[in-house]
Parts: C-alpha cells; structure tokens; sequence
C-alpha cells in the first residue's frame, strides 16, 4: 500500500467537504490570560462548542463523506476513547450508515450513552485503548465494515488540520498554537497545516503524564504502549496503535516544543476556564490553559491560541473538579 | 424634544459601527429541546459568548462612538444592575473615556468589583434599581457627564438591535424569537429590527415573576413601579425608569405573547444548559429555554431562537443552583 501522507491541499479539500456538518467555532478573546502570562493575546478556539460537543467530528466526517456508495453500504466501524465514536456515530446517522464504535472498560459509561444514542451499536471489551482496538481488529475482518480510525489515516489527519485553517484564516500572525496530544491525529493536521501557511509558527504538544504514549515512541522511533491510568483528560488515554504509518512522523515532523501535565494542572485549568471564561470543558480540553497558569512555557510577547478541545465529561466528575478547585473560595 | 423611535436603518448603522468591539456571536443548534418541544428547530443564540459577558455591549458601544467629540470628553454616567454598567465601563475603557457607573445596594458585588476593574468609578447608592437611578440623575446633574442610560435611548436599542440583524442573516426562516424582558432595550430593538424584516415572525417577551415592571406598565399604559425582590435573574430586575419614552411604546406595538416565568422555571432552564449543552449562563439568560423546558409555550414545528443573555452570575451561587437542581443524580 502506497502511503500518501497528508498536505495542506487536502486540508482544504476537507474544509469544504466537511463545512455541512461541522461549525467555524468562535476564536474567544483571553485578556485575562494574556495579562497572567505576558502574551501580546491569548485566544481560546472553541472546539468544544463543535457540533457532538468535540473536534473529532471533523475527521470523522471528512473519511466518511469521502467514502464510495459501495463503501458506505458497508458500513463503518472504529474504536475510540469516546468522543471518536460520538463523532463517527452522529456523521453516520446523519448520512444513514451504519456504524459499530469499539470502547474499553476504561471509557466512561456516560460516552457509550451518549453514542448509542445517536444510533449507532457500541462493542465493549478490553480493559485498555489497545484492547479495545484488537477487538476492532477482529470485528473488522469478520464483518467487512470500513475502518474509519480514530487518527493514524490521511483523511482523519486532514479532518483536524481544519482547525488550523480557521485559525489562521482569522489570525494569520499567530506565533504559538498548544494542541494537546495522545493519538496525534490532531497535532498532525493541524502542525502540518499551519507549518505549511507559516514555518515560523510554533507549535506545542501537550501531553498528559497519565498516559505519554506519542513522547514515550518519539524517543524509541516506534509506536511504544505505556500504562494506561485513570486521568480527568480521559479523551488522552490510549496509545498510537501498534502499527502507525502517519502521526508519528508527522508529530516527529512538525512540534517544535513537548510539555507533560500533571493531573493538578490540568484541573487548574478546568477551573480558570470556569471562573473566567464561564465556559464547561473536559479535562482534555484544559491542557493548554493548564499550561498557561501554571507558568508551563513561555509565551511573552506573543500571540498564543490555545485549543479546547471538547467538552464531554460527566456532571459530577465537573462539578466535584470546580468545588474541590475552589475551596477556599467556597468556605468563605 | 424631537422623539426619533429607532428603525432597521438604524441597527444597520449600528452593526456598522460596533463591529470592532463585539463579537459577531454564534447559533447553537439543540437537537435536544427541539425532540423535546417538538419545535423543527430550536437555536441559542450565544451572548453569553459576547465580549463582557453579555449583549449589553451592543448598545453601550453604539452609544459612546456616536458621541462627539466635546461629548466624549465630558465623560459618560450611567445606572445598571451590572451588565449595562460593566459594558459601558468596557467600551469607555477601550476609547479613553471617563465612566462612572450608579449601581443600587441590589447589585451583586462581584459586578461592582468587575466594573471598577474595568476602570470605570462606581457609585452605589439606594436599596432599589429606581433609587439608583435618581442618584444617578444628581450626579449628572452636577457633573455634566453625558448620559449613556440602559435601555431607554434610540441608540442603545439600535444596538441591541443587531443581534436580531445576524440572527435573521443566518436563519431568515425563524418563526419564534424568545427575548428576556426587563427594561425593554432587548426587546424593542430586536424585535424592531427582525418584525421590519419578516412582520410575520412572533416575538416572545418573558418577563421575570419577581419583577414584572414592564408588563404592569403595559397593564396600566405608563410606567409603573413594581416592588423589587432578589431574583436569580437579577438582571432583569428594575423599573422602566418614571419618564420612559421609547421602549414602553416599541414593546407594546411589537411583542406578540409574553410570558411570566418563576424562579424555579428560570433554575431549570439554567440546569437544562449546562447538563445539554455545557454552557454557564446567569438567571436571565435562561429565561427562553426554562420556558420551553417547562412547556410554557407552544412551539411545534416552529423554528425558534432563544437568546442566552449573558454570563455573568457568582460562581458559588452558580454551583449551588447546578447541584440543587441535580439533587436526585447527585445521590446515585
């Protein structure tokens, strides 16, 4: 198989393929950040006002509406950490394809809710992200539905790489983009995007601790698996598939800075989000301004867009984050 | 006096002319209330994503850039139950004008204290909206400042006016525009604008059960004051001022229905945004979609659009009302 590793012009292809089921979301002004931090702006680009509540419709939607009738019969199947498979469950009903999402026990139940809601049949099995694709793996070969992945495929790395376009559309002097990172889906279509308008843009992987599958198989040169561990940024559990033919040389490619973080950055960042920007995010979604408060990385004088990603995360969990981050405030 | 009521022209002047200060706010579609009112489409319209927290920065900003020169210098004054004062204290801050802003006893302090962060005087003073806007009519008295009052000016209303412009541009098809209603600044600007372009469509004023100034004064076809109590939507609370000379006449000749909406329809309503769709917002703001969750109107196989007002509300008071509402989920 030939490997075709994505370019700028299929950004644009899938820009327009996908504008019918996607949403330009709003670029949203950070004074507060740019003040804490020295940044010239901070902008916030708000994925998680995407329709299914996350970025991931984008990929999802440009492999699927770029599928031949005979494929679309097939139907599609994927696995997924959760907003994946919400993603790949609403284009597929919109369009009238079946759909079958693979989720370890690891995913919340919630997420599983949420897809099966959209019509789509969920597979359960595996206690990892790696698990769940072996069962994927399997479910594929003895069903003949098409693949549809969550991120290692030109047209999924494409898909995401939208993101930038619109940002740099509306800023075409940012310096600095953070992109959290797990699968690299993501971080590989935006990088190479925004890399190829301006190489000057500097551009920020930004993994959890809990789970640093793509850093940990930069350093060995090949796709590793690490230990899967509970995380508030769930949607960056997982590894990058034990065969990877596109992010990893792409993330290799295009990041010029990687930051780890910590489980107490990422809740910060969840409750500044809250306390001034009023806005609901997963835990994901917060490792950019978790960076930013934390006095992570460097931003001074700069122009900084730093990408929430989604916002599906139980109400509990949220609530019982903002309370225990606002201690103090509370007991007042 | 000359009395020049506003017109469509007029709100095209205005998205003219305040375009560099806010922001051009998106339409959110929620499959969701529209399943459960069985309307064909219902959309939010977010300005609680404007820039202050609240659409309120629509009219203050026509306002003050139509001022002149001499005007300007002299400095603007105003009353508010925060938001009007918080947007005139933003746009005054972003031109070099002096603000002083008369706030009544009533007033949450956190919104005096993001006024004065703003860098705008405040002047509280009087256990009432009405109170403070009679300390606020002896300041100006003695100081000369110009005037920039709530709602009840051609030029804030033409303001406020051009939410119903982007609305109607992107859904020239809406049947049903649900409008909160205190003042009526909101209201007969919107309202103006949309029923000039399509006089079919139907407006819906919802005024708070607490304080239902407007609607007694239409009752008694002069502006009558009504007894204030604490609302979780205290941005609707306040008279219609004892000289009214526009928005009494503009809500009367333009709304179709109104109606009155309690506190705990108002608490679900703001329950129903953020377990749905992940979004803060304060009391007023979720006037429309209490309504419709609460089947107080009919809207089947309508289009209807429900403007989220603003989202500016204490965070404790915020988290209280969230868990209060999921009592039971809480407990699982």
């Amino acid at each position: 198989m030939s490997r075709h590793l994505p370019t700028l012009h299929d950004v644009y292809r899938a820009h327009v393929r996908i504008a019918p089921m996607v949403v330009q979301t709003p670029l949203l002004a950070s004074a507060d950040l740019a003040e804490k931090t020295g940044a010239r702006n901070v902008f916030l680009k708000l994925e998680c006002l995407q329709a299914t509540g996350s970025f991931k419709v984008r990929g999802a939607a440009n492999k699927i509406l770029s599928l031949n009738d005979a494929e679309k019969k097939n139907g599609v199947i994927t696995f997924s950490t959760g907003n994946h498979g919400r993603a790949v469950a609403h284009v597929a009903g919109k369009t009238g394809i079946h759909a079958v999402v693979c989720l370890s026990e690891h995913v919340a139940p919630y997420r599983a809710e949420a897809i099966r809601k959209l019509g789509a049949e969920v597979a359960i099995k595996g206690k990892s992200q790696d698990e769940a694709e072996e069962n994927y793996c399997r479910l594929t070969a003895a069903r003949g539905h098409i693949p549809v992945v969550p991120f290692d495929d030109p047209m999924i790395i494409a898909g995401q790489g939208t993101i930038a376009l619109e940002i740099l559309s509306r800023l075409p002097n940012a310096d600095v983009l953070l992109i959290p990172l797990s699968g690299g889906g993501l971080l590989a279509g935006m990088a190479l995007a925004a890399k190829t308008i301006n190489p000057g843009i500097h551009i920020v992987g930004i993994s959890i601790a809990r789970s640093p599958a793509m850093l940990e198989s930069l350093k060995a040169g090949r796709p590793v698996e690490v230990e899967e561990n509970d995380s508030v940024a769930d949607s960056l559990l997982g590894g990058i598939g034990h065969v990877n033919r596109y992010t990893l040389q792409l993330v290799k490619n295009h990041t010029d800075e990687h930051l780890v973080i910590s489980e107490a950055e990422i809740k910060s960042g969840m409750c500044h989000i809250f306390e001034n920007h009023r806005l609901i995010v997963e835990g994901a979604a917060a490792v950019g301004v978790g960076a930013l408060v934390n006095q992570r990385i460097d931003v001074k004088g700069k122009t900084v867009v730093a990408l929430l990603s989604g916002n599906s995360i139980n109400s509990n969990e949220y609530i019982s984050i903002i309370r225990s981050g606002r201690g103090d405030a509370e007991k007042q």
